[in-house]
């Protein structure tokens, strides 16, 4: 397998400022004065969305953009229920853990009530960051290790914490000294072997590695999906074997479930079940209150035990009445609109559909995905396997001018991360694969 | 002066449980069992509060208890016009800043005015303790330096960068390998002398200290108040000199103004500006939105695009339009209902009013703030300032038994931090003082 250079795919380029619209370009100029150069837009031509609603976003001109790319309104854009929920909470009480209350305990109890039983405690923050950050701390404290292992283009967070874990932020985020990389378990990689073993046995390397240079293992931390390093769902169970190794080494499972939790795998609310373990911590954010910020980290109570024996832990919003109510109203629609269930139904239509173009079209490499987070691979050269990040990027663009809203992943920017909102149905599924073979016939 | 041990001030003590009412015990116990060890309650009788309104929080028997403590509901708990803010946003868009976006950018011009000229950026976050870590990362990026300094019981936030810079955490929690601490500057340990001259020496002796040993400085951080460290915001100006050093050894100085900012100390916005410096960073956070999550980090042009050219920044959570919209109503709460000069007018009021305690109670060290940040001091013995943290706590409960809520801090948490939500007026202020008074008299 050849691999090219990575192509950038949020970096929305200056030089092409002065081909956009007037109110546009006045945009862009204000941000890039107030925000500066850290901020990126994504596409082309960037999007300037004044509404939303379910799986559809609107701009100025009430245009519809159907969203395939958004998983942090996971119950459709400015879902009533979640809305009315914030609403109502905001004018009655909100304030912070110091104080007894009793809607935390009955959120958190309805949320452990989703994990397996050794899972019982939860500790909150505001974003998936901080929740990394947080199991770092506490995997460091429990294990008394320092090192970490994660797959080679990881994302876990914007701490400084968690960009020391997060290789996809590229070569000017250095790693930390005590991070250690092991490549995507990626099937095309594996020379016809078990994925799972290939995974374990590049762990089990790892830890030798830093225990040669006195370093203790901590935590093996991944999202089940392997979203930015490409999305690999399958085959399902395949991180047991690396799981019992960490576990041999008496260090840690990280279960980031960000991406891949509440619901979106859809036979399953957390990712990990998919491969039939039990992490010893689990973080989760982006989805958790459909926009407002709350995250979490959950773990087994001995892991949390040793930490809060000796530390104690306030994070002045994590917890807050009105993101606990937006995370209530959640988990209601999940239940109430049986989402996992049409993210199973139709994350299955798609991938069929997404089978059928990789037939058709000699670029696409794969279609893989579990629920609705599926990957679409572009390739060069189908036996070769190399990656075509400039196509992907086409693609993206492309489909951005058809008004369906997308991105991509994987190192080189060559995957399709598809993960629409869950409320996304059949129709949404057959517009998105309609316009997507429109404009691979178009690039072909 | 001499100094006791410290003592802890938001431990709830587990062996007071049975003495608790039913319902209370009950919902320990299940917190216990949900969050683990590391959440802590205040008071020896923990509060439990249903409804917050203006200055006043409600306990299920509709008890009000006076709010002298909370400064993340800045404007006022549940303030109508944050509230509606927050309910019309949420049902219209909640999107993140990938793409193109107007209120992001009309609240970012907002926020930058209220800074000096020099200040033109903003990066927006959802935790002050994600605004200090990437504070941190901005700073150490600029300067190429690793080294912080920060005063002795400094609190900057959770993340693992964040509490390497936190030694008011404790022993357990160590600070970074390349952080060095500073005394407070506390006037009665100058010896007669300039606060802000010894403090500049100090910091001096810290940059020799560290450079010595191979590390270049990156920041001087400090909440202009000093809040953990016992509350010091006189004489204004003290500052000045320590911002000059930090410059001379090509390193920044970043305001820490989660606590101070947003017109707290009555006659600024800003707390540095009391001190007429400009930093390099400022960190704002709690008060931000009004217990909606919203922080951010404002800083000199030149500051971030070092960083920015090299490394690309993207919060999920950071500015969404919810947030945003909170925000912007805070800053429309302050200016209408003239919070700063209420804060200024009803400080002077309530630090009139202490002063008048440390002349009637011998314990009664000193009585010192700027606008609604105010802090009692309370001493063993007048002539050697010997803290009496047992007392502070004492004060503290008893208060607590009143339905008045306040809090202690310095490291031996002999010293009332007094920070009210800022809509609090004259006769809250008497009720305060009042009740403040009947419980010295019942403890002498």
């Amino acid at each position: 397998m050849t691999k090219t250079a990575p192509v950038m795919i949020n970096g929305f380029d200056p030089a092409k400022l002065a081909s956009l619209p007037e109110r546009e370009r006045r945009l862009i100029e204000r941000r890039q004065a107030l925000l500066g150069p850290s901020y990126r837009l994504f596409y082309e031509e960037p999007v300037h969305p004044v509404r939303g609603e379910g799986v559809w976003l609107y701009d100025a001109e009430d245009n519809a953009y159907l969203d395939v790319y958004n998983n942090v309104p996971s119950v459709g854009h400015c879902h009533p229920h979640v809305a009315q929920a914030v609403a109502k909470q905001a004018l009655v009480l909100n304030t912070h853990t110091r104080y007894l209350d009793e809607n935390i305990l009955n959120y958190a109890e309805r949320l452990l009530a989703t994990f397996p039983e050794e899972i019982t405690r939860v500790m909150f923050t505001c974003t998936g960051s901080e929740a990394v950050d947080l199991a770092l701390r506490v995997a460091r404290h429990y294990t008394g290790g320092t090192g970490i292992i994660i797959t080679e283009n990881a994302y876990h967070g914007v701490t400084a914490a968690a960009v020391e874990i997060s290789p996809s932020l590229g070569p000017n985020v250095p790693l930390g000294q005590h991070v250690f990389t092991v490549p995507a378990p990626d099937p095309a990689n594996a020379n016809g072997r078990d994925v799972g073993e290939v995974l374990a046995e590049e762990v089990e390397k790892a830890i030798a590695f830093m225990m040669r240079h006195g370093i203790r293992p901590a935590a093996f931390i991944a999202d089940s999906i392997f979203s930015t390093d490409g999305i690999f769902p399958d085959p399902a169970g395949f991180l047991q074997k690396t799981v019992d190794v960490m576990h041999a080494h008496g260090a840690l499972y990280i279960a980031d479930e960000v991406q891949p939790g509440f619901g979106r795998t859809g036979t399953h609310m957390w990712g990990f079940e998919r491969h039939g373990i039990v992490p010893d911590i689990a973080v989760m954010g982006k989805p958790m209150g459909n926009g407002i910020p709350i995250a979490a980290a959950v773990m087994k109570a001995e892991v949390q035990d040793r930490f809060g024996r000796d530390i104690r832990y306030f994070n002045t919003f994590g917890a807050n009445h009105v993101s606990i109510a937006a995370a209530s109203a959640v988990l209601d629609v999940i239940r109430d609109e049986k989402l996992m269930e049409n993210a199973a139904a139709t994350g299955h239509h798609m991938l069929e559909g997404m089978k059928r173009l990789q037939q058709q079209f000699a670029c696409v490499g794969e279609a893989r995905g579990a629920g609705l987070f599926l990957g679409l691979e572009f390739v060069k050269n189908r036996e070769s396997r190399e990656p075509d990040g400039a196509l992907a990027l086409a693609v993206v663009n492309g489909l951005r001018r058809k008004r369906i809203l997308i991105s991509a992943s994987s190192p080189y920017g060559h995957v399709l991360k598809i993960r629409p909102p869950l409320p996304f149905k059949r129709e949404h599924a057959d517009i998105f694969l309609e316009s997507l073979a429109a404009v691979l016939t178009e690039l072909a």
